[in-house]
């Protein structure tokens, strides 16, 4: 854990790298989505996974949101210590211990899972049955992104069929998530990428209506593609998780009217500092691979106009200044915007909230990233 | 923290995914990096970025080991505290709140740090004192990485008079670390752009010692230049991280006689389970960003002829198979090797210490990454 810093600290003086929240624009997020989803039909089922935090799960819910995803049992197990009652663990859980502690979870909450392989039903429904406990049920369709999931149409009513028959296991819908449209460059573009999965969306729940089979939760969706989800007609539960934060990944994609998606705004930042300034063509600040992801790229630093973010190793990354760049002094603080949120957030034990925005804003809250590292 | 696991658990029984070190392939390493060093003149100074544990760190010292280098001032303080004596910070510290912390911690164990500038000389002798402490100091010499560091000869003297003439610093010698030479490909080809990093460090030894200069400490080098780090004569102290465990990162820079490095054996793993087998072209596992950095590419399966790491999210991996791949079960354990073990060892909150190899090992010592997130 990182060293305690006091309630009122202003955020240049945070300990740096420093996971840092400016809390105005995410409530202005927070609230954005539950206004924009009002009325549609489709309720948020934020992504937890994402921000891996009860404290601000509860305040989604608060706004009205029907619970949390999450992506792993120990997520979920996080969640509702927490004080979260409704959660979907959106990912396939296929070991016997991980089933174990499952079942047991799902006896102090109201707990769903999806499968999308024969062999997952009749897993999860043997360890349910053992603990005496029984677990809602999604069907995990693919609707276009290549990864986990059973065929839409036919082979998804088939493997309901076998929820529908095992004992401990309450068949509640569908889990329909296109993971690759929602990074589409181009509003255009992904609008029509994102059609296809509608369209796969719908010839499932068209055959799992024809087949007299349950719907209550039709679930999938996220930040990039809520507009087309919530008119979809298809879905009502959204598993949105980076409008909250954003980052520069989903920044690039493009808007409706913009370069930039500016659906939400960004309120999440890394405070680094300049620990050195060897020459006039870099200085050296204190982010590396550990403080940054880097999966989506390195990440961009907001405050020195003409710096390049070009290089970056376990504890420090390099920005490389043109001509015209100020050139920073040591033990100068600089901010910058997280490539990709979720492994970003992941990598710190708390953030900093902070209000008054990043100049003269003070320390408001620290909050624990209580599920970091819960990958098992 | 993950769930306890017994010791005894059968290897391939432990929760996923994991990360696993095969503890007798690690103490290997460890001795034969000992006797390496044996009688050249050169002590190892072992890099607790990599590891992050005091546990590992006492072992090395308990082999001869003259201490750590950590990079962050949190890193030593978890050093020190796991009981951990000796330590040099290995990157410079120009925050007065870290700088407070690192005079405090001076006075509790035998301390060094880098400077490579008039200001952070300034800023270290007024916090050092303030506390009343005393501080070793090491001059940081750009040996040709480009990253921190002052030039070598005379602006590394001219830097080393002022860090003489400050109070409660007193200076050690020199660090030259050439942190890029270590990752050439071929061994021809390293030995070449490592022996400029040796004119260089020469060139500033030389100059010191004109100068009446200490010396007593002239610390750098790594796994990929190890063997002429002790032949150099020109370094007294090796800051090798990464022979512990091998990433396949460094395994791909050619050894001597080979096209894989194999000077140090792999004894780090990452352990995940089949989570989805959808089709015959692919199957998923549970591991994505968040078990496996991918800073130095996609880590490598270890276990499925032809099946290649194609992708990989926030929580799963794609592994794409080949026609002649044997498809796994749903369920089934998969390992794959690091591609660059610090920043995989910082996702984890413990190492799976295994005895016995991969297969019919056992759980022997849950070990902590006790400085894990360490990065302030």
């Amino acid at each position: 854990m990182p060293p305690t810093q006091s309630i009122g600290t202003p955020v240049r003086e945070i300990e740096t790298p420093a996971l840092i929240v400016d809390l105005d624009v995410m409530e202005k997020n927070l609230t954005l989505m539950a206004k924009r989803l009002e009325g549609t039909g489709v309720r948020l089922r934020a992504h937890a996974k994402t921000h891996k935090s009860p404290w601000l799960a509860s305040k989604q819910v608060a706004l009205g949101a029907v619970g949390v995803c999450c992506q792993k049992v120990s997520e979920a197990e996080v969640m509702v210590e927490g004080g979260i009652e409704n959660v979907l663990v959106s990912s396939e859980v296929t070991a016997a211990s991980k089933l174990r502690r499952l079942a047991a979870l799902a006896r102090h909450a109201n707990l769903m899972v999806v499968v999308d392989h024969p062999q997952g039903v009749s897993m999860l429904a043997e360890a349910v049955t053992a603990a005496g406990a029984e677990i809602g049920v999604l069907v995990d369709v693919d609707v276009g992104q290549g990864r986990c999931g059973v065929a839409p149409g036919a082979p998804a009513v088939e493997l309901a069929r076998r929820v529908e028959a095992a004992r401990g296991l309450e068949l509640k819908g569908i889990q329909a998530y296109q993971g690759k449209a929602q990074h589409v460059d181009g509003f255009v573009e992904r609008r029509e990428v994102y059609a296809d999965a509608v369209a796969r969306m719908r010839e499932t729940v068209d055959a799992f209506e024809a087949a007299g089979l349950p719907l209550e939760v039709r679930s999938g969706g996220g930040t990039g593609s809520w507009r087309w989800d919530a008119e979809s007609g298809v879905l009502n539960e959204l598993q949105a998780g980076s409008y909250l934060f954003m980052d520069s990944h989903y920044r690039s994609i493009g808007g409706e009217d913009s370069d930039i998606y500016d659906d939400f705004q960004p309120s999440l930042f890394v405070l680094t500092t300049v620990v050195s300034a060897p020459g006039p063509g870099h200085v050296v600040m204190d982010a590396g691979h550990k403080a940054l992801s880097s999966d989506s790229g390195l990440a961009p630093c907001l405050e020195l106009e003409g710096a390049v973010h070009a290089r970056a190793s376990d504890e420090h990354g390099v920005l490389e200044l043109s001509p015209a760049s100020r050139r920073p002094e040591i033990g100068e603080t600089l901010l910058f915007q997280p490539s990709h949120c979720d492994p970003t957030i992941n990598l710190y034990d708390v953030y900093h909230g902070v209000r008054g925005g990043m100049e003269e804003g003070v320390l408001e809250a620290v909050i624990p990233v209580a599920a970091r590292g819960c990958v098992w």
